[in-house]
Parts: structure tokens; sequence; C-alpha cells
């Protein structure tokens, strides 16, 4: 046994263990969306997640990775590596292709995740599978090719984001936030006079639970996303993704109690998360102290953008928007203000944040690569959704959404209690 | 530190992980299992995976793996190793045969679990005990020597199954299918004319993510039967076990929204289980091309398989048959049509499938070898449960069963929603 | 690459995953104590599992780290590392010390979490969270120095404790019964003559499946705490864990029906976590013999303890005194009894138990320890909360306690099942 053969092991095992904990996170999602949402609607929500596994490993293995990670042109697109065909020579690391592609393909299955929310309750499940399939295959590998891949234009123009507070979060976020405004509100959201009602989650305990399990995925993200066990930032990202989000979720804690005279269920679940979120672009980069302020300012924005849909008339069932765009957004400029030189030199060059006396340059790249990223995902999904729309409808009928998606749609409640065998015409005429 | 040492650290800890991500599919099927049946029968088939692996462990301890894997005895069983005691030196690992232990007492704990859904709503707990002891101290022990021992006869033959399409899942899914038929349908499930009930799931979003716990185990299954951090293979293993779970999944929601006009819930949850079932064998073997197709195959054939047992009146609660035992079937047999030499090197043999050049002889091994297991694990259990049966009742009695064997049996219901204390007389009334 | 470097990057990466595998375990916690509790209180379970992490995380950066593994101020408490700053040389691992940190943090985490379920349905939000404090900045990492830090007066006394049967869940456990014991019953729960209603636990399949999630922790816990993957342990430590789990599930199945003529749930899933419990301390000392001992035991008198309280009229709503006091108090004697010189060779120095001929040395200190320890956490718990009480009450109201604590405190219901929209004035007019 010779020392290059243990270090590819170590390497092999540390990616493919870290890619299983964020494939994990789709346990998370389906939980936190199933719990978020009401009853009538759970399973089609998780059916939506199965969508994004199962489709979007598949459109990533035939279109997305190339996209992403092939031989650049141009600084805009990859053109190898579909189907891991054609040279990828470029890419430098320890590991096989192989597993480098299963820990990218956990990654774009969490941003199609993150769209999936945000449309719960309404989407009609054919226009879901349409829009999975672009995001996959074109949306995110063309923005993720931007930041990431070698030869990417804005990698080359100076953005830093470790594990994707704006690749994936604020992508997805804006995505969603694109994709709500385009569907619409849900039937008695709001009333015609502009109030809002509250949507009781159906099932408390499981989002809870959906948010642990996101958690621990994320110790696989951002640790994970050195690719090597061998980085000497493995356990300051650990700690810091730690900090962050424990100052999420008990800046949730205090501030509703402040807040509302109650200490929030959901908007705790979202705090800790909002704090994961935001520390995503920075794990590598900030020290400790940074972390837990970024933790509190993610929690605070999440409650107040969460208030701000609610008044704008916005419709986002599980707080998509709220919890990762806005925080992956201030993730990404948070960078820009604390990213510590020391911390940096590990991918090859010092960075300094405004506070460390780096000057606006880091936190103007940073800004322009967001809005890029940002505008990048909402516009294209708006786009989509319209071309989406000639073929299939992109909303459910008025009596399926009434009724609910899950016998609507799928034929079949989430939960069965009180029957031994289903009629299911019974339960239509319920509704 | 030496190489040595670290090569042992290294593989240590990735048996230990993967072993205990083996374990947490207990808590997979629990909840898949549990979401699959009456909610009146949720915790019995809970109860039933907790003797799965609590019975399961100490008796795999004391007889099981000895049996398994100990000094081969005329090609069919193992005579040393009892509580790992005794020779052993003919395993060649690089890890201690107590970290060895724990994997391989994972994988029978998966066995057992398979056949627990089978016979879910209405076998008798107690014959359950008697015949989880005959599973994993004799049934799976003996079948597996045959296939992975040193010495074990079928493995001589040439048969290949690397983590168990055939020696975990067909034999368990074979096993399964005995048991369903030799305790009959649950009362009501099919009509005195024939036709089929629906039983409606009491929790599909528990069984999702039962589903997705599996799905993480997996990769623990496929990629740590490699019982070595260094394999060439875990990449490759990895990036397969993906595909075919994807396949699996998106084959089961086109190929539903085809032909039932909708997008079916359990059988997308059972879809992607099946393309994990059926990669189990060629993980490490087969092209990815060949897990895309593996996964597609699989789930078409699950949904027949399904339907097919409806028509003949066998009444499997939970899929069990047609996911493990179907899935596990033609994954076994895919590994003699698409064995790849260059992937079977590492085994320390180059073997040719049927599409490769390779004639008919892997194929005739692995069809020889499945259905030798797959007999061994039907007839046996059909044997067992006749003994057993003279002993103690197989099924509970009409009355436990309407009621069901939450109350019945273990004297507490799975949910309780409406009352601040229990009075178990009124809720066995309640019937 | 150098061996040292490879040798500190595998270390790092099998802390890290295992430590992240016992964070998991809040998730089982929630799932185990939501399930345990009536609906009505689910939330506000979870709520105070949000608390144990968040502030728990941010207290033992600030403050409990240092208390308890910083530079030894008379064996009694540490001084340094508050912030991870200051000296922490005498701490001799080949990580760094931010991934130490999130390893011991995992474990403080794990501590409060053993209180929240005695106090549960009844104890105030806000006193919780100074209690938390208070367990989380002091109590437990005061007693954790004297037992683990270098200079700590039980460790230097020759106290051995693994991974904390005494540390960890002697503590939480006496600390949780002096809590149960200050709050009082919750209302109803004894009848004026003096016997105890049954309070049925909402959903049992969510409480099966954490305990399934600390199981699988458990190999984290346990396994993780060598610090170091080439620690020649790790494959015993994991079978012995292995085996004791199953051995006290085992039992508890076998012993409650012997008992109760019926295998009960609730029962059933605390063995198998008494089991965890009594092998934590031993789990390295001990043999798989010793192991499978302790798990017997523990089961056994899990059940007895819980009766035992029942009849005392302590009410402890998920078992978390017979669990972890009882049963880490039985773990922690049992090293006395069972402790293997080979297998103690590796901490150091070879400790002989009272049955190998070592004599009532080891097992003098060890109760020693043990009742220094729980004497601690019992009587700092009630002096803390004598003094939180001064400043909030430390239980709701009668009425926030009848309708509930989700609707009362937190202001929404665990589960929704029949409204589309919330209307909280009907929910709290239902009672």
């Amino acid at each position: 046994m010779d020392v290059a053969t243990l270090s590819a092991g170590l390497d092999t095992i540390w990616v493919v263990l870290t890619a299983a904990m964020i494939l994990l996170m789709e346990g998370g999602f389906a939980l936190l969306e199933a719990g978020f949402v009401r009853q009538k609607n759970a399973v089609s929500i998780i059916m939506k997640v199965f969508v994004d596994i199962a489709f979007g490993a598949l459109i990533f293995y035939f279109i997305g990775f190339g996209l992403m990670y092939g031989k650049d042109a141009g600084g805009l697109i990859g053109t190898t590596g579909f189907l891991l065909n054609g040279d990828l020579s470029h890419i430098a690391i320890n590991i096989s292709h192989e597993t480098y592609w299963l820990f990218q393909c956990a990654f774009v299955i969490a941003v199609i995740s993150i769209v999936s929310g945000a449309v719960a309750e309404r989407i009609h499940f054919r226009a879901y599978i349409l829009y999975a399939i672009a995001m996959t295959g074109l949306i995110y590998p063309v923005a993720g090719h931007w930041v990431w891949a070698v030869g990417g234009w804005l990698g080359k123009l100076g953005m830093i984001d470790f594990a994707g507070s704006a690749v994936i979060h604020a992508l997805g976020g804006f995505a969603a936030l694109a994709a709500a405004i385009f569907i619409g509100p849900r039937i008695g959201k709001f009333t015609p006079d502009g109030k809002s009602n509250i949507v009781p989650p159906s099932n408390l305990p499981l989002a809870s639970v959906g948010a642990f399990i996101l958690w621990f995925g994320w110790f696989g993200f951002n640790s994970g996303s050195t690719l090597s066990a061998t980085n000497g930032s493995i356990g300051h990202i650990a700690i810091t993704t730690m900090l962050s989000a424990a100052a999420g979720g008990a800046t949730c804690i205090l501030f509703t109690m402040l807040r509302y005279k109650k200490a929030d269920p959901p908007m705790v679940i979202n705090g800790s998360l909002a704090g994961l979120v935001g520390i995503t672009a920075g794990c590598s980069f900030v020290s400790d102290g940074a972390a837990i302020l970024i933790g509190v300012v993610c929690g605070i924005s999440m409650v107040l953008a969460t208030e701000w849909l609610e008044r704008k008339g916005i419709d986002d069932p599980v707080g998509a928007f709220a919890v990762h765009g806005i925080s992956g957004s201030l993730g990404t400029l948070a960078v820009g203000l604390f990213a510590l030189p020391e911390m940096t030199k590990g991918i090859g060059q010092e960075y300094y944040g405004l506070f460390y006396g780096g000057g606006w340059n880091l936190l103007g790249v940073q800004a322009l690569g967001l809005a890029i990223v940002s505008i990048w995902g909402f516009a294209i999904t708006w786009i989509v959704l319209l071309v989406i729309k000639r073929f299939v409808p992109v909303r459910v009928s008025r009596d399926e959404e009434l009724i609910g998606l899950d016998v609507g749609i799928h034929g079949v409640p989430a939960y069965n209690q009180d029957h031994d065998f289903l009629d299911l015409d019974q339960l239509k005429a319920r509704r």
C-alpha cells in the first residue's frame, strides 16, 4: 500500500460519504415541505422531491454536468463530460470523475428542491417535471459554470462562493421567487382586501425533523466541498457551519419572542436553515465570530423577508425565498466583508474582506456575481415557465386545488386513518 | 504512524461508517412499512423491525456468522466463528473480524426486514420471533455461505453477486413470498369474487422518507461492500447505485402516468427501491448505461409484478416480493448480461457478460445460483413456518386482526390524538 | 502527500463525520420525545430540542468548552479556551481544536436533550432556556472536567468512562430526575388516591424512528470517542455497542411479554436505548459477552425503574431517568466489574475489573465518581431551578397546560388536519 493510493482512497470515501449525506437532505426537504404544506398536499410535494432526485440525477448525467464542468467555451459553458465522456483533464482532483460527479449531482438536486417548496400546493405535476429538467439541465449548470468551473467568467473575475450561498441558494431562491409569482398564490391565501390568511403547517414534527436532517447533511455539503480529506479547513468549516446555524436558530427564538410574544416554531425551523444557508459561501473563509454574526443577521432577515412577502401578496408556502434567496444573498456578500486572508490561502490566493483592509474590491465582485446569478435564476425560470405554459397547464384546476393535489392528482391521500379500504370517489366528494 | 496502520484505520472507519448507514436502514424499513400498512397495525410492524435488529444481531453473533463465514465444510456451511471464536484465518481482510462482523450483521438484519413487510398486519408476534431466529441463524447464513464464503459451492462455480441482489434481496423476496402465501391475505383484501380492495397506506410521508433513508443507506450497502477504502471501484459503485435508483424512480413516475393516468406515489417509492435492489449485484461490474437500463427494467417489472400478485390473490402489503424478489432476480441475471471484464478485474478474475462476448457461461451460472437461492429461501421458509405452526399460531385471531395488531397484540395504538389519557377497553370496543 | 498529513486528515474526517452523526441524534431526540408526549405538546418539546442545539452550541462555545477542557485549576475547572482562545496545548490530539470542539459540542447538546424529556408538557419555555444555559455553560462542563479533562480530580483518581455513561447519561438522568420532581407531575397524571393514569404516546412510529436514529448516532458517539481512526478499539467498540443495544431491546421484548403479556412498544424502544446508554462507559473496555449482559441488565432495570417512578408519583414523560440515569449508573459500575486489562491498555494503563482479579479498587472509584457526578447533576439542577423560579415561572399556567403548550405557548398546533386556514381563537376555545 503506497501513500498515493491511501490518499486517493481517503479522499474518495470522504467525498462519497459527504455526497450521501447531501443526498439524504432530499429526505429532509421532503419532511420539511410535507410538514409545512397542508395535509391535502403532503404527498404531492414529496412526489416533487422524487422528481428532483430521479429526473435531476439523470438529466445532470446526460446534460448538466458537461454543461457545468466540461471544457470551458468562452467562460460561458462547458462542452465536454456529457455522460462523463470526453476530455475532463482540466479538473484537477484526487478523486475519480465518477466520485466527483456524485457530489455535484447531490448539489443540483438540492437546487431544484429549493424551488419545489415555493410552488407547492398548486403547480401542475407535468409542468414541474419539465421545469425540473430545465433547472438541472440548463439553469443551474450554466450559472454554476460561471462561478465554479475552470474558466468560468465570474470565477475568473474573482468571485468566491465556497459551497454555494450564491450558486445553490441565491439561484434556487430567486428561481423559487419567480416561480411563486408566476404561478400566483394559493386559493384563499390572500383575501380580496389584501389580508393574508395563516395556512397552518400540517405536521410540524415532520418539518422539524426535516430541518435536523438538513442540518446533518449540511456538514457534508460544506465540509465535503473541500473534496479532500487532507484539506486543512475541514474543522474550521464544520465549526462555522455549526455556529451560524445555532445563531440563526437562537436568534429566531429570541426575535420571535420579542416580536410575536411567542417562540414561533416555523420561524425557528427556518431560522436555523437561514443560518446554514448564510454560512455556505464563507464557511471556510470567515472567522467563528463572523459566522455567528452571519447567523444572527440571516435569522432576522428571514423573518422580515417572510413578512414582506406576505404583505406583497407573494405566496411562498415553505419560505423558500426568505430562507434560500435572502440568506444566500447575505452570505455571498458577507464573504466580501469578512474574508480573512489566512483562511483563503487554501484556494491559492489571499482575499481580504472589506473589514480586513481589502477595500471594496472583493465585495464588489461578490455583489456583481450575486446579481448576475440571481437575475439569471429569476429570468430564465420565468421564461421557461412561459414556454412550458404553451404546452401544459402550469397550475392545477380550481377543483384539484380545493380537493388537494394528493387526491386530485395522485389519487391517494397522504394520511389514512379511518378506513380499512380506500374509496376514492367518496374522498373526492368530501372536498 | 506507519502506512499499514493508516491503511487499517482507513478501512476500519470506512466499514464502521457504512455499516452504521446500513443499520440506519432499519429506521427506513420501519418508516416505509409503518407508512404502507393501515394505521391500526403501524406499531406492530415496527415492533417486528425491533425483533429484526435485536434478535437478528444476537442470533447472528451466536450462530449465523459462524455458519456463514466460518471455515468451510464441503462448500455447504461454515464451522467456526461462532461468538467470533475459532479459526477465521481464511478471511483475508484488512479490518478486524469484529468490524467485519458488524458489517455482515447489518446485512442479515436487512434480509429479515424484507420479510417483515410481506407478513404485516396478520402474523402472530411470537411466530415472527421464531421465524426471525430461523432466518438470521440458518436460512440466510447457509445460502450466504454458498455464494460469498471462502469455499462456498456457488461462489466456486463462478457466481458473482457484489452486494447481494441474490443473497440478500432475491432470498429475502422469495422468503417473503412464501410467508405471504403461507399466512394468506388480510381479511377483506380480496372479495369472495376475487376482486381486490385497495388498502390505503396510512402515512405516505413516512413511507417516502423511509425510502430516502433506505436510499442513503444503500450507498453504505453497495460502496461499503468493497470492505476497503482503497478499492478503486467505490466511485463507480456509487454512481451506478445513484443512476439505477434514479432510473427506477423516474421510470415509475412516467410509467404510472401512462398506465394509471397519475404518478402513483407508492409505485414511485417502490420504483426507486427496485432500482436500488436491481443494481446491488452488479454495481461494481456494469457500466453506467447498464445501470440506468437495470433501473428502468426493474421499475417497470416491479409495477407489473405488483399487479400480478393482486390478480393472483397474494397479499404482500408493502410489495416486498415485487421490490426485492423480482428486482433482486433481475439484477442477478443482469450481471450475466452486462458484466465488463475491466470492472471485474478487481475481484481477481475477468468476467464477460453475454453482451460483451462472454457467451452464456456467466449468465447460466447466475441463473443457476439465483434459482438455488430463491428456491432455498422459499422452501425453507415454508418448512419453518410449518414447524412453527405446530407450537404457536402463525396468524392472529380474527378479532385481533380486525381491531388491529397495535391494540390487539401490543395494547397501544400507534397514534393518539384525541385523548389525554388512555382507556384501552374503550379502544378495544371501538373496533 | 506525507504520512502525517494523511493521518491528520483521516482523524479529522473521522471526528467530523461522527460528530455530525451525534448532532443528528437531536433529530432522534426530537422524534422520540414528540412521539412519546401528547399531541398537544409535540411542537413544544421539539422547540426545546432547538433550544438545546442552538443555545447549547453558542453557550458551550463562549463558556462551557473553556470551563471543561481549558487549562486545569486545582482539578476543578478549566480556565482557558473560551471562544477557543488561550492555551490549549495540554490537549494532545491529532486533530485541530476546532474539530475537537465540534465533537464535544455534540456531546453537551445530548446532555441537555436528556433533561428536555423529563420536563415535557409543563415546563415554562423561558425557564427552560435559562436552565439549558446553566446546563451547557456550567453543570455539565464542570462535572465533565472532573472526569475527562487533563488534571480533573476524578480522572486522576482513576475513574474511567469511555464515552460517558456517567458524564453524559447519569449526569443528564439525575438532572432530569431533579427537574421532574421540582416541577411536579402533569395535571391528571396521578389521581388523588395515588393511582397513575396512562398518558398515551401521541405518535409511536415517530418515537420508534427516533430510537433508530439515536442508535445510528450512537456509533458516532462511542466509536468516534476514540478521536482517532487508527485507534485499534474502533471495531470492538462498534460490536459491543451493537450487542448491548440488541440485548436491551430483545430483553425488553421478552421481559414485557412475560410481565405484561404483551411486547410493550414504549418499553422496547427504551430498552434498546437503555442498552446503548449502559455500554457507553465500557464499550472499549469490556468483552462482547459483558456487553450483552450489560444490555440485559439495563433493559430489565429500565422497566423496573419506570414502574418504580410511577409508584412514587414522579412524572417523567419519556422515561429520561429510567433510561439515562439508571442505565448510565449501571454502565459506569459495570466497568468496575468487567474491565479487561488488554482492552484498557489503549488508554495508557491496564485496568482490571472485579471479575478479572482487579479487586474492589476500580469498582470503588467508579462508584465514587458516579455518586459525585449524579449528586452534582441533581443538586445543582435543583438550585438552578430555585434561582430561575425567582425570575420567571418554572411551570406554565393551568390553562396553558390543559390546552397544551403548542397552542398555549407557541401559538400553533403540531398537526393540522381539518382546516385549510388557521383560526387560533377557535383552537384555544376547543380545549
